[in-house]
């Protein structure tokens, strides 16, 4: 995908605070709040079933972009829903989908301003696109890429074991990310969606770190391995690298702010190149690469 | 799809200045120009085929959102790109497609900045979705909605035909939109997408009027047919409502700064309800509703 927005002239620049390779685009509209720009899509067969429950569809569809807007710190504003469907999509199906969406969007911002409907030949798989703005306060804003070697790496509730339902109605971290964005040393964030194995290798080489992961230390959902926890992915939690002499006072506050959530300390970013595992199991040493 | 959006929430008012069923919808961010955001999504075996260069499909994406744009007499701003592939797809094919994309945007105005790319299941269309950002200054946005009885209705270029070619190498009319815009007495505009005998109603009905169309007026496309004319589709034309009084002078202006397209009249709005054809010919006194 980088190499293709290459080919379109995407970079940053110009008004374009980040460009390709963080969780969203960020636009400075030249006064006021930085906007966030994102797109996400989610395909039958691939991130749902035929017979997943459609208001499930449409929930997941919104959270999946408000996790994204969480991942930078962000405000979500306005959704452009993109629905391709087939002939025989039945209207009860489209409406409890909508009210799914809306749901999503009434707990946790945001609103519908408009999209369409496009048909899709017969057997074709159905797939939900969802387009939103943000916004963030100049200053609040949380790249991946502000990450420096030492700074501790820690996640939000727990992993792994999303497929069991939870990747249907997950709880965006947009109150938990906007917090962790307005605080003192929390340098670089971003969200999970490919599992930590995937996603912290990311962090770090944005932040031109290496890193350093304590396999014990990450927290688990009950019943779920330690290569769960790490590689199962759709976990919708957030990834933080927190300056060290930050990092005591913040998780005191979070326990305040936010009690019935965890933030877990799972390792630290380290001078470039490196990468460690912790914990006497290395399977994920070279994680597999997103498509 | 109004009544999907109805589901979903979405309506005018806050900081939403124009909701769904306009070509574009409008948010107010409190200062400087107003903003513009649609969505457009493109199907393989509906708006092009498996044969069709990949470069004329990316260009037909990006142009069909810009066309929106210059609908609203907007400016062209940040793009957002979903590809829906299979996983036999090749990069050249995806590279050409980010080519035409690029070409379109340079030529216009706009800049990807972010998107990505999904796998579909083997047998599904491709699809090509194009979120986008616009703006216009405030006092200069057109909308469906303001044309008043007795305005004269025009369109910009030759209509019909346009499955022969046109509809993947079509240029939007963005500087006539802005032009439009900014010249006093024009009242209403949207884009030609569907055919005159879709479109023009729906200008009429937002406008809250009637219409009367002279179809021997209507300029086609050498060798298509009144019928085709107005009922082909994908033109991707300007149609405005214009100040009766206001109508001369636009007229002669269009002919100094545009010498190379035409601007004609084709008709009027009339008082609400009514709806007429004149030339003899009257197939498409109830057009077929759009899905």
């Amino acid at each position: 995908m980088a190499r293709l927005l290459k080919i379109a002239g995407a970079r940053a620049g110009g008004r374009l605070v980040v460009g390709p390779g963080d969780d969203c685009a960020v636009v400075d509209l030249g006064r006021g709040p930085l906007q966030l720009l994102k797109t996400d899509a989610i395909v039958e067969g691939v991130h749902f079933l035929p017979r997943t429950p459609a208001e499930r569809v449409g929930w997941k569809a919104a959270a999946r972009v408000l996790s994204d807007i969480a991942a930078m710190g962000g405000r979500p504003r306005e959704f452009l829903v993109t629905l391709a469907l087939r002939a025989n999509q039945s209207s009860a199906w489209v409406e409890g989908l909508y009210r799914g969406l809306r749901k999503c969007l009434a707990r946790h911002g945001g609103e519908v301003v408009g999209g369409e409907t496009v048909r899709v030949p017969e057997g074709s798989a159905v797939m939900v696109s969802v387009a939103a703005t943000g916004e963030v306060a100049r200053g609040r804003i949380l790249k991946r890429s502000g990450g420096r070697p030492g700074d501790v790496l820690a996640v939000t509730g727990r992993l792994g074991g999303s497929i069991r339902g939870r990747h249907l109605r997950f709880e965006p971290r947009l109150a938990q990310g906007a917090w962790l964005a307005g605080r003192g040393g929390v340098r670089a964030m971003m969200d999970l969606s490919d599992g930590l194995a995937i996603d912290l290798p990311r962090l770090a080489a944005a932040s031109g770190c290496g890193h350093e992961l304590e396999l014990p230390r990450v927290p688990r959902t009950p019943g779920c391995s330690v290569a769960g926890a790490v590689g199962d992915g759709e976990d919708y939690e957030l990834l933080v690298a927190v300056a060290p002499r930050a990092w005591p006072a913040l998780e005191r506050a979070w326990r305040v702010e936010f009690p019935r959530l965890r933030l877990t300390a799972v390792g630290r970013l380290t001078a470039a190149g490196g990468s460690s595992l912790k914990g006497g199991w290395d399977h994920f040493r070279h994680p597999p690469q997103a498509l």
